[in-house]
């Protein structure tokens, strides 16, 4: 019988990070991921998964500046984010193709990961008709992309919550677009194609793509006194309540809370505090609801629910939610085709075949 | 403990093929093998695969002028195949590169398929310094490519190699590349993301990287007499002789006798025809020296060997070997999305966390 989706087959042995679904755990490099996500800036969590520690300050150093020196994009993949923009191609999409071009420059997983910021951010000006901002060397990882996105060099709040987004996301177990680079990786392939196999794979809605409706759902309540009855209408209907449930976890999704207390720092404005309180409210709400009507499930509040918050309140729009997952991911991604070539074995699982046999080919 | 490489394990059910290896069989679609793949045309094999059964005169009309109608390629594609071969980019990320382009156009799977041999087309002719040949709407889509190489209308008989060769290599079960475009589809992605990521796997030298090598073998050997020491030389030295051995197929690997076939029907001038009987020789002898160094490890003549010889035996350079073995997989590897669809499961392995614990952030 196939194992449909693979659940609970043990693809690979892994050093970088352990997901305990049962226990709400995830250590990511040996560190619980609210001491490492907190303290941590983005090149420190990469550094630490490529190569199994932190970094000395002078490694610190040379990486940062090896990251900063890399950010720049190749002509013909800015000509490429043009022509997706006059085309109107979904932000996924726009940056899968111009990851993809990025073997024109470099295979090396520094240069890759320097360049995916720079992509997102391109994109975003081109599909608000705005100028491109190149990126900026004296700035870190997380702060420049912010610069890219909106040309304002960001204040250390802002950074803080973007490198705790960033590193709470960096790798997560054998996801699915995870195994994806594993998979390509196996076979002898680049870290380009990796790269891009498991982009294609996170703009799928089961995987990336659910933190823009988690949101949505926060604004369509609006108001905390209607959360009940809004959530009781679509759970009554029969739909999926957006940023709660996991496959992995059945307690509170450890990401959950570190999101959280990053969005609650940001959210200092009048505005903004009142969506944090409502989506608060919308929580627990929920949580009361799915317990009431699907008792025994165990759906608990994901890592998208606050994914939503904390990347609003960096002031992100919705489409940027997942390609900026992607910015986070793909150190884990890289970190994991490190590891699959250290032991490799091609990935080649086996069917099983419920089709036709001893057709023959017609005589005309 | 980690399954590596998922050997044995059944990861999805499947109508498409069915890959016997102690039996040495292979059915497509209902069809055994040399069946199938000596009769059908390309455009005949691919409806077969996506629809289940064989299409009606009709329909077959209707899919090749669909297919004969998608061709042409975006203008920004063209410009960045041209700027690959001003970096010297290898022709399987060029087509990595230029086929996640084809967002630009339509997700359709006709559309994929009809373009991917425009672009290996394109990209070889832009390599050697050629202009590029626009797909002729009359010609079939096995006949469209060779004209498309060339410049020139082929013969029937190297459009029968061709089709012989694309039918031969369509689909073999969850090979990597096959198993990441159904792991990529299984998040709810789109085709030219799963697509793009098995190309992405195609690539590596462990899965379709090697008929070149295998090639190259046959003509280091040169005549049959040197055949003996040269492979005994390789034997001894521990290097692996490319062509033979398969993870899966303990016997003769099915489609090596269909491509063999197909070859020595091609190979009808003198040169080639010596090139043919001196890769018959080389083929005997590799098996008998096999046999005698590493009894019972039953290595046998893979589909690489002979894809080699009839792919070069079409005129082809060997940088277009793995190219055109992805111009046939594709509609495999997009049967394989339908078929994940219709009854889907995000693909999400466990992994088995071997790395440290209990770490804490250095107070500073």
């Amino acid at each position: 019988m196939a194992t449909n989706g693979l659940e609970g087959v043990v693809a690979a042995s892994t050093t970088l990070s352990l997901v305990d679904g049962e226990r709400g755990e995830l250590i990511i490099g040996g560190f619980a991921i609210d001491d490492l996500a907190e303290h941590a800036t983005f090149e420190e969590t990469t550094w630490l998964l490529w190569h199994g520690d932190l970094p000395s300050p002078a490694q610190l150093d040379a990486f940062r500046a090896d990251l900063a020196s890399q950010r720049d994009l190749p002509v013909s993949t800015i000509a490429l984010l043009e022509d997706c923009a006059r085309h109107d191609v979904e932000p996924m999409d726009a940056l899968r193709m111009a990851a993809g071009t990025l073997s024109l420059v470099s295979d090396d997983a520094t240069a890759i990961v320097a360049r995916i910021p720079t992509i997102v951010a391109a994109y975003s000006r081109l599909q608000q008709g705005q100028p491109v901002v190149p990126p900026s060397p004296e700035l870190g990882h997380a702060a420049n992309f912010i610069y890219m996105l909106s040309g304002q060099v960001p204040d250390a709040a802002r950074v803080r919550g973007l490198e705790t987004y960033l590193n709470t996301v960096i790798d997560h177990g054998l996801n699915a677009s995870t195994f994806t680079a594993r998979v390509i990786t196996s076979t002898g392939s680049d870290l380009v194609s990796a790269v891009v196999g498991a982009l294609g794979a996170l703009k799928g809605p089961l995987h990336g793509g659910a933190p823009g409706p988690a949101l949505d759902m926060v604004f369509e309540i609006g108001s905390a006194s209607r959360a009940e009855a809004v959530l009781r209408g679509k759970i009554e209907a029969g739909e999926k309540l957006m940023g709660f449930g996991h496959r992995i976890y059945k307690v509170r999704d450890p990401r959950a809370d570190v999101l959280a207390r990053a969005a609650e720092r940001l959210f200092t404005g009048a505005a903004d505090r009142s969506l944090y309180e409502l989506a608060r409210s919308v929580e627990a709400e929920a949580l009361k609801l799915l317990e009431e009507y699907k008792p025994g499930r165990r759906l608990q509040t994901n890592v998208e629910f606050y994914t939503a918050l904390l990347l609003h309140g960096l002031g992100f729009d919705v489409e940027l939610f997942t390609p900026t997952f992607a910015i986070g991911r793909v150190s884990g991604w890289i970190a994991h085709a490190f590891e699959q070539r250290r032991a490799n074995r091609i990935i080649r699982p086996q069917s099983e075949y419920v089709g036709p046999r001893g057709r023959q080919w017609p005589v005309h």
